[in-house]
């Protein structure tokens, strides 16, 4: 059969079409009125994406620059900050505050469990500058309780960033409310666009911070970014076709929500925590172990690897078999788990069709299948979602 | 009449269309077979097109970004450098390594002149860890003298970084034979894509160098670039339809060069220096003063703004009147220059009518022009191009 190419990747994801139409058809300078008119509305839209009445910043990075952002505008060196790691995008966050010269303690969970508030609690003290955490992290497939560390802090001098790259337009934050001091998106996740862009929204506090903050920085200097998005710029060229892009992304968001993009983000939020509940049922009833425990996030789902077999063979297979790209483990989980992924621009179809594929692939690796088992554990799921709507 | 939009822009410039296509068709995973195969084969074509032996990396930035690579992955805390600076883009190597705690002689000249070799070699001395400049200063149009600064600094401890973002593809240089440690290139300027990406190479003493220096780097830094890139990746998800982009306008320019990529850039470089050449003749002829005096780029033509005539009314005009996009003087040069770019994929019908449409505006803010006369004059440099071209 024909193979059509497609994302289940947590990142890059599935590209909305309008946006790649008016990607190709972007052709215009940086510094004129017509660009500023649509880096104004792209900030002001991503302000309500993220939810927040906190200033928006946008950088032509992936999301590691934003993350960057985070380290060496708020801190100096020698500063004593904590690390929530529970997974490879946490140990980013301690590799960036060590490269800048912070002392970083480390509340730390094996990979597929989540950091518990309260290991956290523990741990905290008034000396730390900053609680840097990810909303989901998407090596293992695991949402941490972003809420309930935001609580924690509040009221005390410590300010928190969140790497919400996959977990914006997946899992309800509420970025003002929870107090979070910056939080972190990127273009290719749910927001349906090729990567390229990193974007972050920073309160108050931490825009202080920043007087005091003497690390390096230059090309991701947030106040100097804010300072020229007033103005309807970026510091330096910014990649033009990816903010139309974006623009168009968000267009189709708002959109859906009826011409109200904060209600277009909370039915992609919905459309992702179908989909992984599908694929969590699928994966149930075919008899696999979803590697995320009791914390699955819903951008992806993370799969441990039958007994005995690399997941690598799983992921080509899916490839050479479907043309679907799912992701293997990272780094030290490589050939112990698979991840598919919700987040974005995926159906119905994407969801259940991905699944009956997945059948297809534990049967060829020898596994013992009833094939359209999951696919129909995942229907039963989004009927009873179904019946729960009528019924709401 | 219609107003088609054209950018006459120093970057971003025209797109190809071929680019425009590849990107908009491009939705591919970063850590595929596909994917490591396109990036090693476009770091490869940026080899060629630079002309240089040494290893090539990209990061998904503004050119800015490289630039800010070239300083925090050299030099540490306290080290002497040296920026050769004659305008907004030289000051912006000395914000840089004072960014980076570094501390900075200038060999400075005013906007619109050039810094001698002289200049620079009574300022030079053993303790400088670095030299910064730019090939071509963009914010001016003069382009610098890299090759006598190369030749000075050889047989010496210091290395010498050349920001070629307008540079390259406009003009020669001779990266290996000269001794550039690193030189840098940005995806919106000759090689006729969208900005977003930076690319640079790096001789083997820049790399011994990166063994001692130790300011704080993280998503700029080049070790762990070069080291993912031998494996066809890169260290955080790159801007992969701007990667596929960056390969069709290669391909377009091997294709150019009939199957030699090397010969296809050099025909570009020719194609800036023509259509540069023709734009002198025609502002000469048109009694207006070329303000980059006796070292003009290719890149770009600086027109110093007549006696009482504030620019941006010119700059408004070529987009009212004509939809032509050019360039405003930057910074404190702002109204006082305009700036038309032939950097990448401009044509003689783009050369010639760009300066039948500057006529028209000198005419309507009150000049006495011989409608015609710059046209004129550009044609008869063409026509002498043609002829030494049949001569040889």
């Amino acid at each position: 059969m024909i193979l059509k190419e497609r994302l289940f990747t947590p990142g890059p994801t599935q590209l909305l079409p309008s946006a790649q139409l008016a990607m190709a058809g972007a052709a215009m300078h940086h510094r004129t009125p017509q660009f500023r008119t649509l880096y104004g509305k792209v900030l002001s839209d991503l302000r309500i994406f993220i939810g927040t009445r906190n200033d928006v910043v946008l950088f032509t990075s992936s999301g590691t620059g934003a993350m960057e952002a985070a380290v060496s505008n708020l801190t100096s060196r020698g500063d004593k900050v904590m690390v929530i790691s529970a997974g490879k995008f946490g140990e980013r966050w301690e590799s960036l505050a060590r490269a800048y010269g912070c002392q970083v303690d480390v509340a730390h969970a094996p990979y597929g469990q989540t950091v518990s508030p309260l290991q956290v609690k523990e741990k905290l003290s008034p000396e730390h500058a900053v609680v840097y955490m990810q909303a989901t992290e998407s090596s293992t497939g695991i949402r941490h309780d972003v809420e309930s560390i935001a609580c924690m802090l509040k009221g005390t001098n410590t300010l928190l960033v969140v790497d919400a790259i996959t977990g914006l337009g997946t899992t309800n934050v509420k970025v003002d409310d929870w107090g979070i001091d910056v939080i972190i998106g990127g273009s290719q996740k749910a927001v349906m666009t090729p990567p390229g862009l990193a974007y972050c929204a920073v309160s108050d506090r931490a825009w202080e911070r920043m007087d005091h903050a003497n690390n390096a920085r230059y090309y991701f200097d947030l106040r100097k970014e804010r300072k020229n998005a007033a103005k309807g710029e970026s510091s330096y060229t910014p990649s033009t076709v990816l903010v139309a892009g974006l623009s168009a992304a968000l267009d189709y968001l708002r959109e859906q929500g009826g011409g109200d993009l904060a209600l277009g983000r909370d039915l992609l939020i919905a459309n992702a925590e179908i989909a992984a509940a599908m694929t969590r049922s699928a994966v149930e009833a075919l008899g696999l172990r979803l590697f995320s425990g009791d914390a699955p996030a819903s951008a992806l789902t993370a799969i441990a690897s039958p007994d005995g077999i690399d997941s690598s063979n799983i992921v080509k297979l899916f490839r050479h078999r479907f043309g679907a790209v799912i992701a293997n483990g990272q780094g030290e989980m490589k050939g112990r788990l698979f991840r598919i992924a919700h987040l974005g621009f995926y159906d119905y179809l994407d969801t259940i069709s991905v699944i009956g594929a997945l059948e297809h692939v534990l049967v060829e690796i020898g596994l013992t299948v009833k094939l359209g088992a999951g696919m129909r554990a995942a229907q039963q799921t989004f009927s009873k979602f179904l019946l729960e709507q009528a019924v709401a």
